[in-house]
């Protein structure tokens, strides 16, 4: 075999014929596959297989590939040890997910733990055994014999193969993944024990781990759930396993730790406990009740945003929540996002004595979007380039036909208000625009608490867009400059970008390290035309405005959920319900504190007195329960210094403070939105 | 003929048998019929025919009874005019309505303006010729006999009369007036000459005039226009003409005055000429769309709100505009208010291969009102009586489906926001609640600049509620007291109510004496048994609290309409979207004018400079024109002395203000909502 020029992480050399990605890296055991150029491709792939000049990088397993290759091989481990444990079981898909990974089964019965932890003991075993993941080419009458007792495997080779377990994007995961089976080669992947026996095979894209010792123990089941097969409720009901996988206990146990963390923090839970917001079953799945709490946090939230943005220069409207159809036919809303839309009502519609129509009736449509409202906005009168940036804002509440089992609390809503803007500009305004955009962004969302961030860049689908290549291809360059300028990390989106246009969307960590998508900006040369948008240039002649779409929270219903999770319920005390309650150490000391938060009330704080019959150690835990911000006590030493206590969230106390102090204490914690 | 004792206009006294109206009132000129124990009776009725003890009232023509009776005289006379000119022509009804009349005929051409004028002619021949109205009581037979021609007139009989030309509100007019007929006798009313002949008659219930000569010349025909046999789309389209009617020519002359500034100050043409908001087309009708400086007005309107909410111990709350069906039929909103409705959206169905349904679908409806949304908030938790009175309020956008032909810009539209509170409290507290919110709503309409009310109290419909007798009593005894207490003029207003509880209305007069319903108070005890809402009380009991349902604006759209057409576009200083134009002499005096503008501007006021091309004179017209509070001019003069020139909207001018003292006088009368 001849020798093959390469470049090998980041070098170029020469390597002769028949050398293994696993000897390549040999010295290298965190290895667990290799990416070439571009794609990922086991580690055992000779470089005979590659074309020449390709570029080899090494994938680790802490990395996100990595990660992926390890969840998706120990998803094969959890089928093997299913069938080890039930023959019988049919194998649906088994794709990785985001810090774990999945398989479905067509079972008898559903799981039940006991069944879970069985099947993790047979995973260990087959752990310890090192069994070989070993990829092997089929034709797909091959395939076909091989899994003759697998019909989702078949139905799937029918698909046009290589699919096999298949993949699936975390999105899907709650109605069931759709299996995306692209063209190429169909291969099998066996497991192989030490003596070269296959104990197990399932078809499968790849790649692999090398072996199955390489899961380790950082791996454990979660769950089982019903899942329609291929997510579809015309299917059969599979039961789908849950689990995790890291490359080491320690992670794992991490991981878990976050996951506890992170339930104690679900907003769903805090926002019963607090009082804040409810979702009643007689108005229905994902349509919020703001509690008086928590339209109190929302109410400071707007309040806030709508100041910034009458600062910004924006220009606030109201529009309607419904529409006639005729206005998303323009904006083709009802071409490519009707599935996103409820359905329509019929009205107007007359007909005379004999039941025959004498008026054709209209479709009307909930809005699941505010842009073509605003577009007739701009369209209500002739515009002039004096004008331009115009920056049209409007808390606008849409509605969004999310399917049932993707719902999820104030996260994902079925309606939600967006702080929807659309800017008008001219194309040579487009760029600073962006940039001040982008930094207007990022200094709100510090104002609530928000720290570190990063942003992703989604590009076109061209399935499922408008427009021609060039002006995608200038929008999504500029985008491109814009977010590059500012420094953060830029990681790109391909196909996740809207019809209409490619989009930045700010990452936000929160306080446990999860990231969340929030803000979005996006650049759109279509809508104008499909509106035809005008402006009168200073020449006089007729001009094409360009159009970003941006909502900074996203919608305030999920920013609101994001926020809760985040402070974990004790939000600082600007955005409190409840901002200030007085406890006093006897009922004595009523009127005397009853003075002290007259002092606050006046100042335009949140006060309450707990003035009730518990005891004074109860009413401090109450307190704290609400997560109040300042606890303010009074006693005779208070009383006598002319002076309250204060307590804080943390526990910790300041004795006798000099009640002006205290005052204009709060008031400026309130004032500067201090993160307390 | 034996004697009779009757109590006549507050007397009591003893007239002989025999003895009509016409005489018992011969020395007043100015009464036209009479009220007989509240019931209205011609003039020329004999006392004979009343029941012993009668209280017998006389009712002048300029009162409102009286008003009503002169218009639908004139309409009769409209009418002979109409079938003298064309004999074919089938009469439909004739009802007084607000300021007028109209008549509805069956013709075979629509009428000219041309056409009006000559029936004005004919109707004043009628009038010189005073024919006298003379009713006869008639059986159904005869009726049918002598109308025979008269297919429309013959319906109405089998409607069982004594119906005829029928009464119609002015809600009705639109849409056209469906009649309503009672039982009791049939009559027609004939038109008779000085010599006895019948000039012509109408199927009618009278009262009218004695007789035409009183109709004078303060009448006019307005317009035609095309209007449904009975309302409905399903019957055959009439010509119905409009017309006016006034006791004397100068009244006819004030009036019409009255509608050109109506005209004039109209908010749908203001709207227009100020960019405040616009109904596009695409949208639909009745669902406006706010434009920038609209909605700078109508935040500036929310925000005050807002804050005197807040003051007055309301809690917010935000819920959906969409919900299952099953809360309005707890609410039984879908019983008695399916058709002020929108149609339902179907959702949620799963079907299987074969297309049977797997899952039940739901109907979700667009909320036409708040309040069962307010009760699921209440109902969320535990309430104590300790949480009572509990104020929940929201800026609630509703939808409620209007007949096309209803809508009417701001002020009818499909979709709009109330400024909606549902206060739930004690039986105890009701009434004291109940005053203070009188008081709150009278102070906040004055804020808005409305200093003339009165009353309406609305009782119940027994056809159209739900609930029992004696509660409905106690809840109206209830609100006629307070109203009663708050020394305005209490107004009538019998079945008006909702069909869960009385109501009091707040009749605002505006700047030209028009009156608008505009805040509603509602006393309701039926929704919390509907929704078993319950609080515990002091004695541990389990409690039911009554419920005011309250909107002060009414809606802000309507308000927004209604302060739109009370300043004609000159919203105070408060309002105004922008407050300070400055405009410099020449443009060498820009740079000092902004100087002060951004001292206004970093005081919050709402500020532009006009550096426009435009020459001086023009640059003032523009701003009267956009009816800018606060003209802001400098020139040379201005500069030297540091000072400003002021001119105002209603062109006087105060010249070489200092600045300081310039900047203070607008953020003063800003702050105060003066009302310049």
């Amino acid at each position: 075999m001849s020798d093959h020029t390469l470049t090998i992480d980041g070098v170029e050399q020469t390597v002769s014929g028949g050398t293994t990605g696993t000897e390549l890296f040999a010295g290298r055991p965190d290895v667990v596959a290799l990416r070439v150029d571009g794609e990922l491709r086991d580690l055992a792939t000779a470089v005979d297989e590659l074309p020449a000049g390709a570029v080899i990088e090494p994938v680790t397993i802490d990395s996100p590939d990595g990660l992926a290759i390890l969840r998706h091989s120990t998803a094969h481990v959890l089928a093997q040890a299913v069938q080890q444990v039930n023959p019988d079981a049919k194998l649906g898909i088994g794709p990785p997910i985001t810090d774990g990974f999945y398989y479905d089964f067509d079972v008898e019965q559903p799981f039940t733990p006991e069944d879970l932890k069985a099947f993790e003991k047979v995973m260990g075993r087959i752990v310890k055994e090192n069994q070989a993941f070993r990829r092997r080419v089929v034709t797909e009458e091959e395939a076909r014999a091989e899994l003759a007792d697998q019909p989702y495997k078949l139905e799937l080779i029918g698909l046009k193969g290589p699919g096999g377990d298949g993949e699936a994007s975390d999105a899907d995961v709650a109605e069931g993944a759709s299996v995306e089976v692209g063209g190429g080669e169909l291969t099998i992947y066996d497991n192989v024990r030490r003596g070269g026996e296959v104990a197990w095979k399932d078809l499968c894209r790849g790649p692999h781990l090398p072996s199955t010792k390489l899961i380790g123990n950082g791996f454990a089941l979660m769950r089982s759930a019903a899942a329609y097969w291929r997510g579809s409720e015309k299917n059969p009901q599979l039961q789908r396993v849950y689990g995790t996988a890291w490359p080491s206990k320690d992670e794992l146990k991490a991981y878990t730790e976050r996951l506890a963390e992170a339930e104690r923090r679900d907003h769903r839970r805090l926002g019963a406990e607090l009082d804040l917001f409810s979702f009643p079953d007689e108005i229905g799945s994902g349509l919020p009740v703001f509690h008086p709490k928590g339209a109190m946090i929302r109410m400071e939230m707007e309040e806030y945003s709508r100041r910034r943005h009458v600062e910004a220069g924006y220009s606030f409207v109201t529009t309607p929540h419904i529409t006639k159809a005729q206005l998303f036919q323009t904006s083709k809303h009802l071409e490519w996002y009707a599935d996103g839309m409820y359905p329509p009502m019929h009205l107007d519609e007359a007909r005379d004595a004999e039941g025959n129509i004498t008026r054709q009736g209209q479709d009307y449509y909930l809005k699941p979007m505010n842009c073509p409202m605003h577009n007739l906005v701009f369209n209500s009168r002739g515009r002039s380039y004096r004008e331009l940036p115009l920056r049209l804002f409007e808390f606008g509440t849409v509605y969004r036909y999310e399917k049932s089992g993707v719902v999820h609390g104030l996260t994902r809503a079925r309606g939600f208000t967006q702080d929807d803007a659309h800017i008008y500009c001219t194309r040579e305004q487009m760029k600073d625009e962006l940039s001040s955009l982008l930094t207007f962004v990022l200094d709100l969302l510090r104002d609530y608490g928000l720290e570190e961030f990063y942003l992703e860049l989604s590009t076109r689908d061209p399935e499922k867009s408008v427009g021609d290549e060039a002006t995608w291809e200038e929008a999504t360059r500029t985008l491109e400059e814009v977010a590059t300028a500012s420094g953060l990390e830029l990681v790109p989106d391909p196909g996740g970008a809207a019809f209409y246009g490619p989009k930045i969307s700010v990452q936000a960590k929160d306080a446990i390290g999860r990231t969340w998508q929030l803000s979005t900006i996006q650049l759109d040369f279509f809508e104008p035309e499909l509106f035809e948008l005008e402006y009168t240039a200073p020449d006089g002649s007729r001009q094409r405005p360009v159009m970003i779409h941006r909502a900074l929270f996203g919608s305030i219903e999920r920013f609101f959920g994001v926020l809760l999770e985040h402070y974990a319920g004790a939000f600082p005390a600007w955005l409190s319900p409840v901002q200030v309650v007085g406890v006093p150490v006897a009922d004595v000391f009523d009127d005397y504190l009853r003075g002290v938060l007259d002092q606050l009330r006046a100042k335009g704080v949140r006060v309450e007195l707990d003035d009730s019959d518990d005891r004074f150690g109860k009413k401090i835990r109450n307190a704290a329960k609400e997560k109040v911000p300042f606890v303010l006590i009074a006693g005779g030493e208070d009383v006598e210094a002319g002076a309250v206590s204060f307590r804080f969230r943390d526990g910790h106390q300041e004795n006798q403070v000099p009640v002006a102090e205290a005052v204009e204490r709060i008031v400026a914690a309130i004032a500067n939105r201090e993160q307390v």
